[in-house]
């Protein structure tokens, strides 16, 4: 396997993701939130760019602007909205700053899937067949983001045979430092900072839980994630 | 001090370095050069995009092409060439792959100084009161390099009290873990792998010791270094 990651969508170029199998990773919160909600029997998830796309799709509507609620939404970007009784057999449209971003920018890729801290284990047997895989980090407002490239290791610690690019090596050295303690080696990180002071502990409490998931959300069927 | 890193030029936005100063960081091996032509008096560097550019300068031409020496330069992109005897109060026009890329990429910084591993401390010295200090990796043909971000950190450790955004963080945990033996650290990646087969091993003995130079080159009076 050739396993590469990139640090942010914008460090993607033409023709990179070519007959790759991706893997978007917005650990804080969207591909956490996806993993929650299918795991939940959400019927299938359907990521779009803007808030007027979302009011034209008849589903459920979740995600945020800023980290913040979008008025007329059923869900925030919490994971813990997401239980089996809400989202179970219903479709759902997605609108995010950065994780909706991250997705479109591979849409070039054979294969997307959604990874996160709460599934790295299941992505990895997703795609253990895989020749060519992309680890996509989301980041934040096209900035690179810690935890995006930490749980990138988490996937990424799995493939010790694979042939691996500078940014994979450096996710699996900085998540080998950091895995005893995600909480302690985010602390100083400013979108860890902005959740905590918005009063989303339970969110990262959450998302920063690894293998507490098997759902595995991906692109099947045009562009809605089961 | 606010003190960012930029995984690559790439993931620069319009306006994020404006009144910032910016250090460009190309450790294998252009930067490391440039602190070594300075250091051994060169009389100054303009960075230039094309070989054509190049031939249009009065002056000593160094570069490459894909880590190869260009043909009718006077040096190669190898820092042991730049000698006190060749360029001691000669000017310097210098071409290389990527590099000479990410310096065009600062343009819009208030300073642009060259840092690698070579000059870490002193650039340290250099920017010490700053207030907005940008690291920029120049990487590998728009992919990130885990040298460049190493020597990031080289840099940046020197700023405990700093304000550090997620990719500077992560620039200063990759260091810690890696300054003891940068040769084992780097023997993964594939451009130190490149250099070695080409037989460049004294450009990587020469590139990884750190702090062996005081220069600090920076952009003064137009597009030159000095």
């Amino acid at each position: 396997m050739k396993l590469r990651a990139f640090a942010t969508p914008d460090t993607i170029h033409e023709g990179d993701l070519d007959g790759a199998c991706a893997v978007v990773i917005d650990a804080l919160r969207m591909t956490s939130v996806a993993a929650q909600a299918i795991e939940n029997g959400c019927a299938g998830i359907l990521p779009v760019g803007t808030i007027e796309e979302a009011f034209a799709i008849e589903a459920l509507r979740g995600g945020e602007r800023n980290a913040l609620p979008i008025k007329g939404f059923d869900f925030s970007n919490s994971p813990v909205e997401y239980t089996a009784p809400r989202v179970s057999g219903k479709r759902l449209v997605m609108t995010t700053t950065n994780g909706t971003r991250a997705i479109l920018a591979c849409k070039g890729a054979r294969r997307v899937l959604l990874g996160a801290f709460v599934n790295a284990s299941a992505v990895a047997r997703a795609i253990m067949d895989e020749e060519d895989v992309a680890l996509v980090c989301a980041g934040t407002l096209g900035a690179f983001t810690l935890e995006d490239a930490l749980a990138a290791g988490a996937i990424a610690e799995h493939f010790s045979q694979a042939e691996k690019d500078d940014m994979a090596l450096a996710a699996i050295r900085l998540y080998a430092q950091s895995k005893t303690d995600l909480h302690a080696a985010l602390a100083p990180c400013a979108h860890c900072g902005r959740l905590l002071r918005l009063g989303l502990s339970a969110d990262l409490d959450f998302c920063l839980s690894v293998d507490t998931k098997t759902a595995v959300p991906e692109r099947r069927g045009g562009d809605w994630f089961v």
